[in-house]
């Protein structure tokens, strides 16, 4: 374990020039100072297909005005961090106490361990306090959330905006001083355009209903008679009634991975039956009129039929409908496309480990958003959080033995389903590189719980330990192990057996915001906020500096 | 004090046939029991102002659906109200015990009066045991805000569908054999329809934001420069900036009565120094994306500009690009018009006073609604409850010295702002009867806590002692002074000085869902409609029995 206290680790100097760094690593980083027009993202197509004002007007003024923020924020940007930055030591340094033999908090977990709390605590201590002392370091993150959403607008797949948004990470990696910050190409990925679209009742009155499309659904446009269904069970007991209808799979909410299922699979189940389209009640746990998009498949051999998301009151009103008797019509036009293969980037920047470099510590999340808000939550906030807990260990000058690494993963929301995931494109490059923990924030950046765990057991009881003996301050303990994990960490697991964590927060709310316009910084709390960050931060530096490693890859 | 334990008091039988006595009492009546074709509400004249499909189509099928509908419910409707009520009458009998010198609940409230414990007690526990013992009573009224919600849509004044929801309400009050089931028309109402429009970002990047116009505004179809200001003070000092842009209100929550100013003030203000149009931070505690809508205004001598609400999220992605220095420029199209004065109709049922009928304890809510969402929390839930407490005290076979009345009021959304308030012209007709109390339920049909108070300070004193006496096994103990009241209760104070309650309930959500599409029934829990209920009918009961009464209007 190696402490330093000066402001400066051994990476490029974060006085406000970009470093040379930057463009070194891979071909793309060339690309990484060159600032882009940003292009319309989903509302935008909305609006030009119904012949509203186009954007033409505003690339040159756009273009002019990003030149000049990059300009001032290379000029005061620096100097301005580093600021904030000694600040934030200064208090840490007012605050810890720096006595290993002080001792242990009250309530400790059956999980804790004299020895980690020996090596560990006050370092632990010390990124606690700093992390979350006065409102200073959860502020500085919103802050940057808020410029991430507001600036660039959704990250979605195949856009300019989310390859602008890449671009400004990787020069706010590098203004954060963080090491070895580079882009690296992801190619094939989604690019579906959700374009016009809309759902209207017909009978028993005329009513538009809100809806989005599903990723990756074709286009189509019916009009029938609509049958809705419970569950899969229903739908195979009406089997006969389905064809030349609408689907309405009206599933209530349970949990994520078993109502999911029916975006994943209802178009191709009611497909089978003769269905000319289908609608699901979003899956959400509750809505103020807010539908909620995701992707969708189909698969070879059955006709591939139009399927989208209504707000869960449009779902009631239907029930409630076709309960008294009453027959419901709806007209389903979608004109959605799903063009060539784009390319994007995986993003990332690393404390780089002082003694066995190789040996990676990775986390993070997923840079890529839906079309509709603002991916905030899902998943700017989770970004942003392993990103500061690295750049915290950074501030601290802090060097572990291995290094640490966050990654801006491409492609989350439609890899797999519909494309590459960047995940994957990251396991296969970085295969050379020994994986000993994957931690993954895409659960939403709420209040801080501990992390879910996928892996070896060995691996289970020292990541036990170091929760229970070190987050106890911040209430964040707990290891629940057999839950699964993220998309985004799962790749490293599969292929080096990488113990995967994500991150576990009071996650209550997430299912109202997901995937719908509601998905907006103002959800997100500065203080917790800087609670994930502390709880990643002290996880990271604590598993990348273990003298024993925690997983040896395979 | 008078208990009958029949089924059936003096009024008309609730034997499922319609009775006589629906078509006496005024000029409106004779309409009462002919289904009208429904009409678009605000939905569907958006629909059809860009081109979707127009609803001539579903107007017959509709027409004969209804009289089917009504038809059916005629038939069998009586016959099942009948037997659920009996229910509730076994239960309460067999809940309640008839002993007035049974001790007192413990925990009682400070106002607790021993001799109100005594005279009605007894009363006060059947009313809250036949209420709240079991879910039936609660799953009935919210069934039956379900039916008016979702067949009639939005009851939107100027609207036929406002109509024939008046027509179904008097239709069911008989069916529930309340006596003098009437409607009273109420001429010169608002007619203002929305039409198409929409608000778009336009720099710096086009995007689409969520808007509702303003109920009442006029039309118009402005571009420009955005100034946002977060109160008049900042309006004011930046008066000179204003001319030619178009003056986004910023405003943060606090209370409604106090950021509702804005909608009210806010196109006079901004049009006074000379800008084009204007946009409202929606008036909302909590935001999915969802505008709310509302009444504003004009005065003379100002030019009328357009104005509508944006979502929270909007005006915070807004003052997000101002923040950074960046110009923001908005294209708001209106197309609303207010058309000629419409007429709908109170909507009424009464218990009957068994010895002065002439003096009223009139309570209800309001059967308009916006013409967004179903109206099913503002007011739908309002209205039931108070009829559900009037029908309950119909059931239980009471009969109070006094009359007890529910009304369900027109055009409280924008009456005295934009037209005639229904409540008004309710308080003009029946000036010559004694109005002893009346309450309102306009803030929520939520968990119950008690009452607010306009009035007299002698009727206060009792109305804390009943409350204190009789309510505290619903924890609805409260009546609160000098916070004004509702809209609907107003010109009964004004014009008889009758005490005014509006009930009081945990109100948390109230301004998430408020004229937006989020006010729709699954917002409302059925135990809750059951309390609230209860808690109207033991007040007006026991107020239309005291023997000395309330208050004695002037
Ligand atoms: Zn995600
Ligand atoms: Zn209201």
């Amino acid at each position: 374990m190696s402490v330093e206290l000066s402001n400066r680790g051994e990476g490029p100097a974060s006085n406000g020039e970009l470093h040379d760094d930057v463009s070194e690593g891979n071909l793309d980083t060339k690309r990484l100072l060159t600032p882009r027009r940003r292009q319309t993202g989903g509302y935008e197509e909305i609006a030009m297909d119904i012949g509203r004002p186009s954007p033409d007007g505003t690339a040159l003024l756009l273009e002019s005005m990003s030149h000049e923020i990059m300009r001032l924020r290379v000029a005061t940007g620096g100097l301005a961090i580093f600021a904030v930055l000694a600040t934030f030591v200064a208090i840490g340094l007012a605050i810890t106490r720096w006595d290993a033999s002080a001792p242990p908090p009250v309530g400790r977990s059956p999980c804790f361990d004299n020895s980690i709390y020996q090596d560990y605590g006050p370092i632990a201590k010390q990124i606690i306090s700093v992390a979350t002392s006065g409102p200073s370091f959860g502020d500085e993150i919103h802050k940057r959330l808020e410029k991430l959403c507001f600036t660039f607008g959704p990250r979605f797949s195949g856009t300019d905006a989310l390859n602008s948004a890449i671009d400004w990470v990787a020069e706010e990696m590098t203004l954060d001083g963080l090491e070895k910050v580079h882009k690296e190409a992801v190619a094939n990925i989604s690019n579906w355009k959700r374009n016009e679209e809309w759902v209207y009742m017909l009978q028993p009155r005329l009513l538009e209903l809100p809806m989005l499309g599903l990723g990756g659904s074709v286009a189509g446009n019916v009009q029938g008679q609509l049958i809705a269904v419970a569950d899969w069970d229903e739908l195979h007991l009406r089997a006969d009634e389905v064809a030349g209808k609408i689907v309405l799979f009206n599933v209530p909410f349970t949990t994520y991975s078993e109502t999911v299922q029916y975006r994943y699979r209802g178009a191709i189940e009611a497909g089978r039956l003769g269905a000319i389209g289908a609608l699901l009640r979003s899956v959400s746990s509750f809505s103020m009129g807010n539908p909620h998009t995701g992707a969708t498949r189909y698969e070879e051999g059955t006709q591939p039929i139009p399927f989208a998301a209504i707000a869960v009151e449009a779902a009631d009103l239907i029930q409630g409908l076709l309960g008294t008797g009453q027959a419901v019509e709806v007209h389903l036009q979608m004109t959605a496309q799903t063009e060539a293969p784009a390319q994007a980037f995986n993003v990332m920047g690393q404390v780089t480990g002082g003694m066995t470099p190789d040996e990676v510590v990775v986390l993070g999340g997923h840079i890529d958003s839906w079309d509709v808000g603002l991916g905030a939550m899902d998943d700017g906030a989770g970004l942003l959080v392993c990103w500061h807990a690295v750049r915290l260990i950074h501030t601290l000058g802090l060097r572990p033995r291995r290094t640490i690494r966050v990654v801006g993963w491409a492609n989350e929301e439609q890899g797999r389903v519909n494309g590459v995931l960047g995940a994957d494109v990251y396991a296969a490059k970085h295969r050379d590189e020994r994986h000993v923990l994957a931690i993954e924030s895409d659960s939403g950046a709420f209040n801080p719980l501990g992390f879910t765990y996928l892996g070896p057991d060995s691996a289970l009881r020292t990541m036990q330990a170091l929760s229970g003996t070190l987050l106890g301050a911040l209430n964040a303990t707990q290891v629940v192990n057999g839950t699964g994990t993220g998309a985004d960490v799962l790749p490293m697991y599969e292929t080096q057996g990488t113990p995967a964590l994500e991150l576990l927060t009071d996650a209550t709310r997430y299912f109202w915001y997901h995937h719908s316009v509601a998905d907006t910084p103002d959800k997100m709390d500065p203080d917790e906020l800087a609670r994930c960050a502390a709880t990643l931060a002290v996880i990271a530096y604590t598993v990348a500096d273990l003298e024993q490693p925690l997983y040896i890859p395979r």
